[in-house]
């Protein structure tokens, strides 16, 4: 399951450091402002998670496999990202972000069972693998987190999260992380492709 | 002194749950949007003095009492924020944020000392967990942080710290908490309630 | 060798608080808020960095020197910083970041060293020290990071972090720390004083 586990992982910073180079692509930066938001925005979620389970040091320093895939990843961005106009970019960054989300939701929930969570912080720890790559991205880029969107987005991580973790217990793997992605995958599929989103906070009149 | 401690950081996850979740209403969040940004704020002051002193597992890891306290208070903020209106909402969230703020200044730099922390770092302590959560929920939210709003505010949180350290030495507990947390508290509240403020810096006229 | 080491890491935590102090100024902040950003900007990096490879508790929690230095600097700074005009202090914002820059990416690369990380881990770690002080202090005070302008800024600190790490093999102490000093604040001094830049990305038109 390690293996499985370990490509899932690297699948998962490999689309979120295309979302972050393809935001620097926005910004016009130059190649190293390419691997630096695409290397950060890969791999920040799951360094936040090992820090907040003391997973130190962080795993990418004794084996930088995943910062080379960051790396390379960014810089094929780099040469590549102008063959696309502008309105295709801002879907690959969707959908490239839709991916991740549900990739990190499940390698997320599965790292926090690994470390002897228990079920609700597993599902916790899973929500911010998912989240926080993409949160460091558009915080650190000045831009609106996607997360405060109103359409749905922390609820697809959770989504796929609590599936995964529901039928850990039952199904052997890997069909509960295939579950896990599919539920959390469609979940925000549908909100990019229909905005469906949840029902939002009705403000008083008088705002 | 552990239970008063405890009862005190909860209290200070609560109030401060519900300033993130007053700022998701504010951005028409859904209800996981609420739960997330309510989180955040409840949890992040703690989460990071406890990443600084290396206290890791972080705690709400193995024991989520306190994630389930903010999301608790975070979804009874979505059912019922719409019962008051806009500018009495703004008002509950200045004054909960000078709750946690004060509650947070002495319950910091109590876990400071107890970390076995030299007192400047421990006040340092104090000071980083009653800011940091207010700071990490503006910043998500695009807002300007509370704390660099000219009024009192990091003046508050050290006054407080500052006040349990030198009475923690002197007088039985619980009393070096309640002289931190009013003063902290009273501090915070003249400069929302007056307007008070710290000789601020005095640019030239060229500027 | 630690001596130079520390002496290194000192003079880089002062420079960069100088800067969050002058971003405070800009802000009008109060005297606590000058010493709350300039000590987050002049400690932040090195912080992170102690964060990743788990050297915790983080050093200046025993070992309160550094705070006490981003205090001094920030209190004469909100003291002082009238006596120069608007662009000075701009001016010394800019060149004190790059100072900052240069000396964190060669004390935050032999700390990699010294953690027993490989080359490439050490020099991202080298990169994250010089980088990450300046985008907190931009984050929090709601600008856009340097690191995300045009002109030339993570390739500087890049460059002379792999100067520093292919130099560290050959040469003896300290000359590898000036070899790489000199390297990356030259590459950025001649991006601030020049406007000299990497290629950029080359947006379509149709943008």
């Amino acid at each position: 399951m390690l293996g499985v586990q370990q490509a899932i992982e690297l699948m998962g910073v490999g689309v979120f450091a295309l979302t972050g180079a393809l935001v620097a692509a926005r910004k016009s930066m130059d190649p190293f402002g390419f691997i630096m938001l695409g290397t950060v925005t890969g791999i920040g979620g799951g360094t936040l998670r090992d820090l907040l389970i003391g997973a130190t040091p962080i795993s990418w320093i004794f084996d930088p496999t995943a910062v080379l895939v960051c790396a390379a990843v960014s810089l094929t961005a780099f040469f590549t990202a102008h063959l696309f106009e502008s309105a295709s970019r801002t879907r690959i960054l969707l959908w490239a972000d839709a991916v991740g989300l549900a990739l990190f939701a499940v390698s997320g929930t599965e790292r926090g069972f690994a470390a002897g969570a228990p079920a609700v912080s597993a599902v916790l720890l899973g929500v911010v693998t998912a989240t926080f790559g993409g949160i460091i991205r558009d915080v650190m880029a000045g831009d609106v987190p996607l997360v405060l969107k109103r359409d749905i987005y922390v609820t697809a991580a959770l989504a796929g999260a609590v599936v995964f973790a529901l039928t850990a217990a039952v199904v052997p793997p890997p069909l509960p992380a295939l579950f896990g992605f599919a539920v959390a995958f469609v979940t925000r599929g549908l909100a990019i492709s229909h905005g469906l989103s949840m029902p939002q906070y009705g403000a008083r009149r008088d705002e």
